[in-house]
């Protein structure tokens, strides 16, 4: 499967007054490192991506993490991010963050590949993962 | 064990195009649920918390969460929370998010009891919870 | 003009390393109190309000705030806010943070009643506001 | 004076449900911004820098921004900030955010050099800047 590496600047405003990341933020990361591996595997960022598959997102129904060791505001880490199971209209992410050579927090999430309801135009609907889609991911 | 409702209204700002709410947000109100829940227990608010028991943070290092149900800006929905499990220096806590009569998000997370370390100030250390805070937890 | 009180709870995630907040947040919190007043005006949430008048938002073309006392996690804070000035398509509103008797923060924006445009729906464009709106707006 | 180029994707989670840039996160970007203007003046990212200078931050007391052209998450844009004018112990900035050659938004601020109150430990207080930062920012 394809791995992808996304490097974040830790910054003033994403950590809280103990000094450290405040820990919700960490899924912000993960989320810009799931863009970031899309942008890499399929060559479209998020609003190209949702265009060229009709899709209104691709929510996360279940996500997890570890907090193993703290960032602190002008940290450089890098996230690596892989797709690690493929389903019809799901698939599941793991991320790394590393902090220098230390992994200092291990997450998971799995997301769904939404339309429209075409019942309920207010409401998400899963759809079949494209096959084009699921050959880049495991490229 | 104590269980306390904690009611949050859904921002224009913590929902994303896809018109719901953004995943970390959750982790945001969970976070404020579990002040919430400790300013109910010990009468004090996080910042009373922290210089009473000479803490520096009560920080994340496990969390887990199960979207069910989107929110979208405008509900206002309830936040029931509970400590389930306390260890020495670190206990469990567990939140599900009611919309209307329905389970749209549950959560849970592990937390622990943090001041400086003394070996080393800028990094934290459990220390253990007093007996006092335990018992009003549990009451 | 209207004006309108509404409450906030200053959260430990809202907060810097420096302990105070982070000063976007106070755009975040003067947002939640435009739609507070709005909800009071008119009896509609933000979903409803967009829904009834078939707008797409109410965006911010301009903003300002002055920073004079901070306020720290675990603070009840009151914002009133008040719709200064209406014209065709926008309106002014000015926002004041009081922490108990202290004037902390005061803000302004000027936001535009938007809706898609006809020529390109990709784009927003501004609308009338309705004759109803500003009457209850000046109530 | 010396002018940075900041470069910023936009992340879904930065946009709001009308699908283009939540306004607080602009003043986000704006004070990474920041950051990265001082890291390539002074050499030192923020943590660097408040521990050189035994600051606890460079708080915001006033700040405005003219919002002129949306921008939608996928876009990277770039961020010109300047310090425009330094007093002794507070400076202003502005900065410019351009989507491609469009100037999207204008923005500028006001911030203290802030150490501890030496008469009140959990109290800011403005501070000289020093010469060797001034000559460094005049570069």
């Amino acid at each position: 499967m394809l791995t992808n590496r996304h490097q974040v600047t830790i910054e003033w405003g994403h950590c809280d007054p103990a000094g450290i990341v405040y820990f919700p933020n960490y899924f912000s990361y993960f989320d810009s490192a799931a863009n970031a591996l899309f942008l890499r595997a399929l060559g479209l960022n998020k609003y190209q991506m949702l265009k060229t598959y009709d899709l209104v997102g691709i929510p996360v129904v279940d996500v997890g993490a570890r907090f193993i060791v703290p960032s602190v505001f002008g940290d450089v880490v890098a996230i690596e991010s892989t797709v690690v199971e493929i389903k019809r209209s799901s698939f599941r992410m793991q991320h790394r963050l590393l902090r220098g050579e230390t992994r200092a927090v291990e997450g998971h999430e799995t997301r769904v590949w939404a339309g429209r309801d075409p019942a309920d135009p207010a409401k998400l609907k899963g759809k079949p993962i494209p096959e084009e889609v699921i050959a880049k991911l495991k490229a």
